[in-house]
C-alpha cells in the first residue's frame, strides 16, 4: 500500500486524535455561546476557562494573561499594532521606535513594515551566517524612545533559536530604569518543541498558534503580561477582557487547550525523540548525498527542523519530485509558497542564489516514525540525483 | 426525560450534522496547509476553493469577492477599518465621513466609535419606535466627504430589517456621479433567514458569520465587491489575496461552505417554517400573558425573532427562571450579556427603563419544532406570573 509521509510539520500538523476527541462535544451537543447566561452558555464558558488554564499552564503564565485569537498571525498583529497604538495614545514617546530582525515571519515583518510606512522608526537587525540575532546588536540598537522589541523565539524556516532570554532581561532592566518598553516574541515554532516559559523568557507578549501543535487551524493565543496595555484590533463584544471581540471559538479553543496540555506533558520526551529523528536524517543524508549545505546554527536550533540547500537543484523541483513519491516537504514557509523569490531567511544568512533556490525544509513531528525517516533517506538521493542529471550543471550554476 | 429547549438561535446555533460531516475529514486525514504545494496542501486548497464557491453562490457573489475571516466581528472590523484606512492612504477625501445607525452590533458601533476618537466624522442615525432607519435620514446625512455607510441588514436583538436596498441604490448613484463612497452592511443576522444577495442589496462590503447558520464558531466571511480597496488588518502571508493573512482555517472554512450551501437550498422553505413557529409563539403569547409589548416593527423584520418586553419583570430574572426549567432564551445580544445597562437597542426605540429591563429575545432556529414552541408557551406564563408575584408592582414600576 502507498502510504504518504508528511515531513512538513512546521507548515502545519495533523490534529492529534486526543485533541479531536476533546473538541467534538463542542461541535455537537455543547454548542452554546460562551457569553450566554443560560445552561448552554455556562457549559461553553467552563470549557473556555479550562482551556485558558491549560494554555496558561503550558506557558508558565496566569490564565487571565491569555487572549485567544484566530491564530499566530492575528496574535502577532495584535501584539505589535496593539502595543504601538496604545503607546501612541499618550502612554509612551511621541515617536516610538521598534527593534526587530531580518528573519521574522511575514506576520511580524509585514506589520512592522506597515507601521514603518506610517512613520514609526524601525531597526532591522541582521542575523549573520548562523541565522541568529546577536544580543550585542540588540543592546546597541536601544534608544530612549525604543518601545517595542519583536524578536522571534525560533525561526520558522531554519529553526534557529534567538537570544530571547537575554533580551528579556535587558528589557526588564530598561523598564526598571523608567523606559516604557515591551518585548514581544513570536513563539509559534518554538512552542511544543522546546520549553517556552514566559517567566524564563521575560517577555511581555508572546504569540502561539494551535495548528503547529496538533490542534486545528484558525485558533491561536497571545500571552499578554499583566499590566501590558494593548489597543484592541478586533473591536466588538466584551470577550477576552475587551482585548479581542468576537464570539469565542469554543470548539477550537477547547482543542487548543487540550493540545497545550499534551505539549506540557510530553515536551521533554518528545523533544528528545524529535532530535533523534532529525539526527538520524542528517547522519543518513551525509552518508548518501554530496554537495549540500545545512542552513542555520548547528547548536542553537529547534530539534525538529533540518534546512538543507542542495547544490545544482531547484528546491521546488525537488519538492514536487518527492511529492510524486509520496513525501511532503517544503521549500520554506508555506505562507510564502508560490513566491518566485528565494527565501528572505536563507538570503539573510548570506547564502548564494543557487543555495537559496536549492533550500528544502524537512520538519519532523509527533506522527513521524524512524521507519519514515528511513524511507525518506532511501528516496531522497534518488530524487536529488535524478534532478541533478536533468539539470546541466552550467544552467543552474549561473 | 428532561430535554432542553434552545430558543437563542440569534446568539449561536448548533452545528448541523451535515456540516460536521463535511468538516471532519479536514480534522483528520486532510490536515494540509492550503498554502503548501504538495499533495496535502493541494487537497486543502481544493476544499477552500469549493467552500469559497459555496459561500459566494449563497450571496450571489463571485468567489474571488469572498474573504474568509475569523467571524462576523472581524469581518466588520476589516470592512470598516480597512476601507477607511485605504481611503486615508490617498484614495479619498482628507477627512472621511461615516454614516451609521444607533442600533448597530458592537462590532460595528465600537469600531466606528474608535475611528471617531481618531478624528473621523460620524453621523449616528436614529431608528424611531419601529427600530428601522429611515431612508430619508440616510439621504439627508450624505455629504461630499461621506466615504462609508455602514447600516446593518437586520438587527440582532429585535430583528428589524433596514432599508439596505434603497441605500445600495443611493450609493451607486453617488458613485456614478464621482463620489468615493462605499456601502457596508452587517448581514450576520439576516443571512440564512431572508434572502441576502449582494447584487440586490447593491452593497460593496457585507459581513456574515458561520456560527449563526449552523456551522462552528470562529469563522466568517466578508464580501468585498471587485474594485473595493481594503487596507489589510491582519498582515502576514499572502492568503485571501493579501487582504487577510494567516493560515486558512481549512476545517472551519469547509464547514462554512457546507452551511452556506444548505442555507441556499433551504432558505425559502425554512424562512416560512421559522415564521410559522414564531407566529405560533406570538399568537400563543397573546392568549396567555398580559402586560407585554412587542419590540420592533411588526412587518419589516426577520422571521425568527420575537423580542418581547414584559412589564413588571426583570428580563434577566425571567431568563434564569426559564433556564431552570430547561429553556434557553436571552435578554439581548450574547455579546453584551453581563452588562448591567439596559439594551441600547431597546432604548433606541424609545422604550422606558422598565420595558428595556424586561426585554427577552426569543430566537427560533432550524432545530426547533412546534412541540418545543408549545412547551415554551406552557412554561412561559408560569415563569412570568411567578416572577411578577415575587416582585411587588411598586418596586419595579419605579
Amino acid at each position: 500500500m502507498f502510504s504518504r509521509i508528511y515531513i512538513d510539520n512546521s507548515a502545519t500538523t495533523p490534529v492529534d486524535p486526543r485533541v479531536l476527541d476533546a473538541m467534538l462535544p463542542f461541535l455537537k451537543e455543547d454548542f452554546g455561546n460562551a457569553s450566554s447566561i443560560h445552561h448552554f452558555g455556562q457549559r461553553a464558558r467552563a470549557a473556555v476557562d479550562k482551556a485558558r488554564h491549560q494554555v496558561a499552564s503550558a506557558l508558565g503564565a496566569r490564565p487571565n494573561e491569555i487572549v485567544f485569537t484566530s491564530g499566530g498571525t492575528e496574535s502577532n498583529n495584535l501584539a505589535i499594532r496593539g502595543s504601538i497604538q496604545s503607546l501612541r495614545e499618550g502612554r509612551g514617546p511621541d515617536r516610538p521606535h521598534i527593534i526587530t530582525s531580518a528573519i521574522e515571519h511575514p506576520a511580524v515583518k509585514n506589520v512592522v513594515e506597515d507601521l514603518e510606512k506610517q512613520g514609526i522608526e524601525v531597526t532591522w537587525l541582521p542575523v549573520y551566517e548562523n541565522g541568529v540575532v546577536r544580543f550585542d546588536d540588540v543592546e546597541n540598537a536601544i534608544r530612549p524612545e525604543t518601545s517595542l522589541i519583536s524578536i522571534m523565539h525560533a525561526n520558522n524556516e531554519i529553526g534557529t533559536i534567538q537570544p530571547v532570554e537575554e533580551i528579556g532581561r535587558l528589557v526588564k532592566e530598561l523598564r526598571s530604569s523608567g523606559q516604557k518598553i515591551w518585548f514581544h516574541t513570536d513563539a509559534v515554532q518554538a512552542f511544543g518543541k522546546i520549553p517556552v516559559n514566559v517567566e524564563d523568557i521575560g517577555c511581555d507578549l508572546l504569540s502561539i498558534s494551535a495548528h503547529k501543535v496538533y490542534a486545528p487551524k484558525g485558533i491561536g493565543a497571545l500571552y499578554v503580561r499583566r499590566g501590558t496595555r494593548l489597543h484592541p484590533q478586533n473591536l466588538g463584544g466584551r470577550q477576552e477582557r475587551g482585548i479581542r471581540g468576537g464570539t469565542e471559538a469554543v470548539p477550537s479553543i477547547v482543542a487548543m487547550g487540550a493540545a497545550a496540555e499534551i505539549v506540557e506533558e510530553q515536551l521533554n520526551t518528545e523533544s528528545v525523540r524529535l532530535k533523534e529523528l532529525r539526527d538520524r536524517f542528517e547522519d543518513g543524508l551525509a552518508e548518501r548525498i554530496e554537495d549540500f549545505e545545512m542552513n542555520g546554527d548547528r547548536q542553537s536550533r529547534l530539534p525538529n527542523i533540518s534546512n538543507v540547500s542542495f547544490r545544482r537543484i531547484e528546491g521546488e523541483g525537488l519538492l514536487i519530485n518527492l511529492d510524486m513519491q509520496g513525501i511532503a516537504v517544503s521549500t520554506g514557509s508555506a505562507c510564502s509558497s508560490g513566491s518566485l523569490e528565494p527565501s528572505p531567511v536563507i538570503r539573510a544568512i548570506g547564502r548564494s542564489d543557487e543555495l537559496a533556490r536549492g533550500a528544502i525544509r524537512f520538519s519532523f513531528g509527533r506522527m513521524n516514525s524512524e521507519d519514515e525517516i528511513d524511507r525518506l533517506l532511501e528516496q531522497l538521493p534518488k530524487s536529488v540525483n535524478a534532478l541533478r542529471q536533468l539539470a546541466p550543471r552550467t544552467r543552474n550554476a549561473k
